[in-house]
Formats: C-alpha cells, structure tokens, sequence
C-alpha cells in the first residue's frame, strides 16, 4: 500500500540561499526515473522576515507575524506540511504552530533523533547566539540524554562574524580562520560530531574550505525526513 | 531614484532540478549585503505539469491547463513577474500570458538579446525534440538575425537519450560520449557557441563531466534578466 503523497511548504528567506539548497537537497533526495515521480513543492522565499537572532535577544521585531503570513499563503496554496530552513526560526515554532493548520517537521527534533539512532553521547553545536540563547538545541538533546557542548563567549563572536559577515555578506574574501579553530576546540574537547546549526554553516564550509571532521548538517536531515514524510522514497546514502 | 521592487514567481517543476537551480541562480546574481536585501520569489515546484515536449508531438495532454493553474496560484500569491525554467514550456508562453494578469519574463527572448550583443551572427543549439519541432529558437533568433545550426535527426537522438536517460532519471553511470560528440561537431560546423536550451543540459554537462565550448545558458540568462526587472543589482559577471 502507498502512502498519500503530501505537498511540500517551505517559509524560505531564512536566508534565501539556504532555501534553494533545501530545495535541491529535497529533489536530490527523492528517488524518481522521472519529473513526474517529484515532490510538489511550494516555496514563499520571502527574506524581509525580520532577523530572528536580533528578535530573540531583544534587539529586534518579532518575526512570528511575517513567518504566519508565509505559513498561510503555503497553506492556500496546497501544503499538508511545512518546513523551515532556518534553525534559529524554530525557537518561534511553537507559536507558529497555533497560526495554521497543517503541521510542520522540526528540523531540531529530526536532527535529535538522528544523533540518537547514531549513538551519539556527546556532540558540538555550531550556530548563532539566538538559537544558542533560546536553547533551541539545548532541550530537545537534553531530553534525548546527549550532552551539547558550547564554543565560548569569544568564539561565539566568531561563529557570528563568519555566519554574518562571510556568507550572509556573500563576501568571498572573507578569513575564515578564527573560524576554522573554533571548530577545531570542539573535536579537542571530545565532541563526536559538530550540529552546524545554522543552514548559511555548511554552505559557508565549503565556500571558504574550511577543514571539518565528523559532522551532522541538519538541513540535510530535514531535506530526508521531508521526503519520506511526504510519501516518497529517499535515494540511498 | 531607485526603481519600485518587485516580486518573483517561478512556475516549477519542468523539470524540479533545474527550478532549483534557477532559485540559486537568482539569489547568487543579486547583490545584497545581508538577507533582507534578497528578492521574494514564490515557487510552485509542480513536476506533474505533463511533458511539453510529448504535447508539442501530439503524444500526449496539453500543459497548458496545469501550468495556469501554478501561474495564477503564483500571482495570487503577490507575485509581480513569472519565470519558467523549461525552454519548451516557452512554445506555450503566448496561451499562457492570456491566463494571468502579470507578465512573463521570457527566456527566450532574453537570450537572443544577449546573443545579438555579443555580436554572435551562427549559433549552435541543443535542446529537445519539442523545443526544436516548435521553432521556439529557431524564429526569435530569425528575427535577431542569427543563425541556427540544429543537430541532424540520429544526432538528437542522442541528445533526447541525454536529457531523459541520463540527467531526468538521474543515472550517474549514462555514457555521455555520443552526446558529446554532437556538441563538438556543432563547433566544426561554425558554430560561435552553443545556446544549452534545455534546463536540464548544464546540470548534465557538470554532472557528466563533458567538455564545452563556448556556450550560453539561458536559465543563467533569465536569472540576472529576472533580478534587473525586478528591480535588484546583479553582481559583477
């Protein structure tokens, strides 16, 4: 027996390039001899959203009205289900959740169960100062009894300036070497895996060839969950 | 004064690799120093839309039904500009236009534009059966004054097989070589370059490895004519 094929919503802009990379990995991921074997997929790209980091710390507006605003236009359009590319964005889901009626996949619960499944004990996170201060990861792993280990204080300001100022900045010139030992501290400090839990990390990694060793990209996991979700087969890994 | 900026709708799916790829296109030819400088773009990734190459031929279901159906969901969504990334879909761009309010960016057009700029008087051209068989090319470039060197009937065989075996069923162990003997011998034939008119070329000829020429993408043509229209910068070529 199939299960019901579903339609895909994406609030994108969050930011923009990370949205078409979830979209690609969606597609790459989908297992179809033909067009006609893909996901429908909508996607409301919309990067006037307000910058959830700023909004979490107190230091902008709420973004939870623009994001409903996508989240109701996705479901006009057709979609039986959502997603966000945009880590930080998942501290507001919650209340996301009371503005629609269609659910979402949490791409923190997903990534969660993942490093679980793969006996991880003790894994890095690598995102902005709003997810870290908005315990975005914090929770969800510490109910799945895996220990997060935190850059500090100063290199979080590193972990900021290379998200911000390197690839959000679309800035090829950009040093990414400060960045590059934050990273490694976290493998020394016995990190199994790093979470690049902000979706501009990966993209700026390998933009910037920055060496990396065990790692898990959560937007990835969401691009596979999404497929399956949605009723279709995920091509192998 | 700065020109009022307007909102993207992509009509998607045909196929859902190269709308991906269209959307990455855009927003790495905006200049932006931050997200919120990005363009909104709606995309319905609608990979059911029925082949535009097998209606052309009279083997099967028109599109057209469906794709006014993504064009208007699209412009009730804000959209002020439609996009499609589908060469032969532009056979059918005249009925369209008669569907929707909005206007469409036509990357045909765009492109022989782009060629009469570069002084280009003989160009080559790959693309499917129905792109060919339609004359969508063929009577834009007459128009511009350039001429069109087409591969002969065994030649776009391979060039189907290429398309639809290869890059649409996403089989990474196609042989490539007959096709690329036809590119080269586009070239031979006098050929100033070649316009890839078929979304699903380049991917292919990255994901193949097949040696170019010079050449002209259209999909790449359409994103930075989609970002000036829109009211944006694009970056330095």
């Amino acid at each position: 027996m199939t299960a019901k094929k579903k339609k895909l919503g994406i609030i994108g802009g969050m930011g923009p390039l990370a949205t078409a990379e979830l979209f690609r990995m969606i597609v790459e991921n989908t297992k179809s001899p033909d067009d006609a074997g893909h996901i429908r997929i909508f996607i409301d790209n919309n990067p006037q959203i307000p910058d959830r980091t700023a909004a979490l710390l107190g230091r902008g507006p709420d973004p939870v009205p623009a994001m409903a605003v996508s989240a109701r236009k996705l479901e006009r359009m057709g979609a039986d289900l959502l997603l966000m590319p945009c880590n930080t964005a998942h501290y507001f889901i919650d209340r996301l959740r009371k503005e629609v009626g269609v659910p979402f996949i949490d791409m923190i619960e997903q990534t969660a169960l993942r490093l679980s499944e793969d006996g991880i004990k003790t894994a890095g996170i690598l995102c902005t100062t709003g997810t870290m201060k908005g315990r975005v990861y914090a929770d969800r792993l510490e109910r799945a009894g895996i220990s997060l280990l935190e850059p500090d204080g100063e290199q979080q300001t590193e972990v900021m300036r290379f998200i911000y100022e390197g690839v959000k900045a679309g800035n090829a010139g950009f040093d990414a070497s400060a960045f590059g030992r934050v990273l490694n501290s976290l493998y020394e400090r016995g990190a199994q895996t790093v979470i690049l839990g902000c979706t501009e990390l990966f993209p700026g990694i390998r933009m910037y060839g920055v060496e990396i060793g065990s790692y898990i990209e959560p937007m990835r996991v969401l691009a596979r969950s999404a497929v399956g979700a949605a009723g279709y087969e995920t091509v192998g890994e």
